[in-house]
């Protein structure tokens, strides 16, 4: 009996399927049709369209940091990868395993100076740990369950398979079966007795990542702290991280690095925990770009091993019957009314947080103040933007909330951060996802000012104050978030917020806050 | 006396003034600061803010076509400037000049896994034919004049300056004079000889891009196919073509290759002026790539050469004396009133689209109907999509309106080409750009439909149709542009469209117009 014959493009989503990657985050174009026909013909592999590719990109990542496994992209070409590269960027600091299917001409087309010809692996190079192009349909399922393998190889990578439109065509298309992913190294012993030392002989510190900051990883961090006295940290921007009444708190190493610099100096050890050694996030004349740099660090576990493995196997050798110390429901009040500022409105959010929210945190300055405030909330997940590629909080809880729709997502935006993907707005609506977006109006690029200010002496002029204003005319994100199909309400004072939020977070389905808030407050 | 200090991004912000280039269309981030504060303190460099990216580099494109002379961007970083390649993409199809200025982190602080640290010269590989990342502040003002030079050799390129930042902040910077660009080179007698004898014995069509397509170039093609008969063509995407009464009229190659083929196999010779050989804009089963394969094909002017003065020189030969064939102001009459159609549509256009109007043109299906009412409008430019990388029709209208403050610039949209980069309007509110937008909104990726249907025989499920249709929620454009402080109103007949428009025209600034079509019409 022969095989039923198909397409490249159908062993390619079948073999995608059976490796465990069923949902499609999508913004196709005439190359990718096949691959469009294919997945419609597949059980089993749902898809969502983005409006634009960096929804697209950035769904997949917010995907991925929930549930662990790769969703695959589907993307046009070089410029379609091209617009979605900024949040693929984010992606990999995420260590984010994602899989991008991008088209590309026949084969025979490639030779040719067409309008959309252009160098798609050249694209895929800025942002991918693994690239393939096969060029026979009976190569392709292979090459996707590669791609997979590649993907969720330990700790998470980025591949992207370029499928020639002719391949995806031409009959003689195989699936292939899953291929074992690299499972995370164990740790070494000497490693974990080398932490336990510094652990047992003076101020010691563990820098989290990953595994580190969740689940079984962060209670015994926990324990370790509450028996030795080490200190916690997490990245400025971690790609996940538990929070919350009941669990563990970590502390977050400061944005500007003095201050930083500072916090861990105080150590006589730092022990790195699935993190590399800290760095400042832009460098400054005269300033490190180490922040650790006169820290004695050693490393319990590289990004690519076992952390929570070896962070049970430390507590189990220091922590004995030793609980960790976890967070007391105590949020702070939140003024019941007046002019609202951006404090406040975090103060309303901490206190109103649904538990098990998932809160996409991209409003950067503005979230700043409310930090705090949302150590004791209910217990949520934070997701960050990673590679500061702005852009990324929109789509991130569009993928958070495909993959975990019985939770609630809080998106936290800047008003010039969503702009960069603000088409994500109308994905929220169409799959109908539960996301509340409070978009922080500022009219401003305030993360900027400051910046700029330190370049100019506080002298900027109309022409540089020009290009971080975003004001005349101010966007009024009620009407855009409407333009997509999306509820929205303007809030400007703290009632108004308050009552604003509880709405939202009493509605199915998206819904926006503009909170107007001053620039600065 | 020795010469005042100045860092290097002041002495790249005053080589680019120096060398002619006098606009930046701007998205900067943290590492840009110094040369936003240049661009601040150097008189005669007017900056443009772009909420996204693309929008700035597609408008960078308009203003290149319609100036001839390259703007500046300002990007972010790797991930910025991977934002903004899709419509450098496009720019580098067109020949359009541009100069990027793209951030870096500084030299030192490079091997560091920063979040923004990435590969910024492998981003600017995508699209550029020329990059430098100077890594002194002596050497920045010599790069800068370089890349102008480099953007403005014929016929057009792109130039992507990397900026670290302490090349940026560090004294030393010293501006550099002008660099000479390669000039058009002047086509040899051979190649005027192989044209004028095709001219003389049979079919010949002369296949047009570039400066072939406007001013004496194109009046020149005119006068010889008055003379000879010859049949004038441009690609379905032409850059930029003028058009209208009074214009020599051009016919387009049609977009699928089954027509292209047949038209050119009319001819006995196919003269390239300033265009490639033709190919099809994507490849299918079993159909050519090469739109003139069996055609003998000849050059007249390679893109680099001076197409225009080849073109005079062959009328001097062949058509002394004769007058172009130009065409007759004869509209065709717009429908007073009845559902909107895109036909319709276009036809309220034609009658009123205003003398020297800019159109750019990303409706793609929906303009195709309309195509030949607009052949008799009134005289006017169009800017077409050359690259394929959906999304450059808003910026294209931006930097086109900036460049050309006397001209009004008429876009045409698609309602899902229009949302890769809706952040336009905003840029053309802040700047009152004359630009009055038409999105034709019917409810679909209808450019991708029928290619769906092709592959799919007919049978597309929920699963592919989903990823096509725009609908589920309805996108409303009058209330994204008014989020964006642009008025806009909705049309779905033809005398409300018909009022809207003349309503727009008769407005300073832009003004958005929803026209709903049905799907198909």
């Amino acid at each position: 009996m022969s095989e039923p014959t198909m397409n490249g493009s159908e062993a390619v989503v079948r073999t995608l399927r059976d490796s465990g990657v069923d949902v499609c985050f999508a913004n196709p174009g005439t190359s990718e049709m096949h691959l469009v026909d294919a997945i419609d013909r597949v059980e089993g592999m749902r898809v969502v369209l983005g409006l634009f590719e960096g929804v697209v990109t950035g769904a997949a990542d917010g995907w991925a940091r929930m549930t662990g496994t790769p969703a695959a992209t589907l993307l046009h070409l070089g410029p379609g990868l091209g617009n979605g590269l900024a949040n693929l960027h984010n992606a990999r600091k995420a260590q984010s395993p994602v899989v991008n299917l991008v088209g590309n001409h026949a084969t025979a087309h490639q030779q040719f100076d067409a309008p959309l010809t252009a160098d798609v692996p050249a694209f895929a190079r800025t942002v991918s740990h693994w690239i393939d192009e096969p060029t026979a349909p009976g190569d392709a399922g292979a090459a996707a369950a590669r791609a997979v393998q590649e993907a969720r190889s330990a700790p998470g990578r980025i591949a992207t398979l370029i499928l020639p439109a002719d391949v995806a065509w031409e009959e003689g298309g195989r699936p292939a079966a899953p291929l074992p992913a690299a499972a995370p190294s164990t740790v070494s012993d000497a490693a974990i007795d080398a932490a336990l030392r510094a652990l047992s002989s003076g101020r010691a510190g563990m820098l989290l990542r990953g595994e580190a900051l969740r689940g079984e990883g962060l209670r015994a961090a926990g324990r370790i702290a509450a028996a030795t006295g080490a200190r916690l940290f997490c990245d400025t921007f971690a790609p996940r991280l538990e929070r919350g009444a009941g669990r563990v708190a970590v502390e977050k190493i400061p944005y500007r690095a003095a201050p930083a610099i500072e916090l861990l100096g105080q150590l006589d050890t730092l022990i790195l925990v699935g993190a590399p050694p800290p760095v400042a996030f832009f460098s400054y004349p005269g300033q490190a770009s180490e922040l650790a740099a006169d820290v004695p660090t050693i490393v319990l576990a590289h990004p690519h091993e076992d952390t929570a493995a070896a962070l049970v196997e430390v507590a189990s050798r220091c922590a004995a019957g030793v609980a960790p110390l976890v967070v007391a429901p105590s949020v702070p009040p939140a003024p019941d009314d007046g002019p609202l500022t951006a404090a406040a409105a975090m103060a309303v959010v901490a206190r109103l947080l649904p538990d098990q929210a998932i809160v996409s945190e991209e409003a950067l300055t503005s979230a700043a103040p409310g930090w705090d405030a949302l150590a004791a909330a209910a217990p949520h997940d934070v997701l960050h933007l990673t590679g500061g590629a702005i852009g990324d909080g929109l789509p991130l809880a569009v993928g958070a909330a495909v993959a975990c729709p019985d939770r609630r997502v809080v998106s936290l935006e800047g008003d010039g951060s969503a702009m960069y993907t603000i088409q994500a707005l109308w994905t929220q609506a169409r799959e109908r996802l539960d996301v509340t977006t409070v978009v922080f109006a500022n009219r401003s690029y305030a993360v900027l000012e400051e910046e700029l200010a330190a370049v100019g002496g506080g002298s900027a002029g109309p022409k540089a104050r020009s290009t971080l204003d975003l004001g005349r005319p101010d966007l009024d994100f009620v009407a855009l978030a409407s333009g997509m199909g999306v509820p929205a309400v303007r809030a400007d004072t703290v009632a108004q917020f308050a009552a604003a939020f509880a709405e939202a977070l009493g509605t199915r389905g998206p819904f926006v806050i503009e909170a107007v808030i001053p620039a600065g407050a």
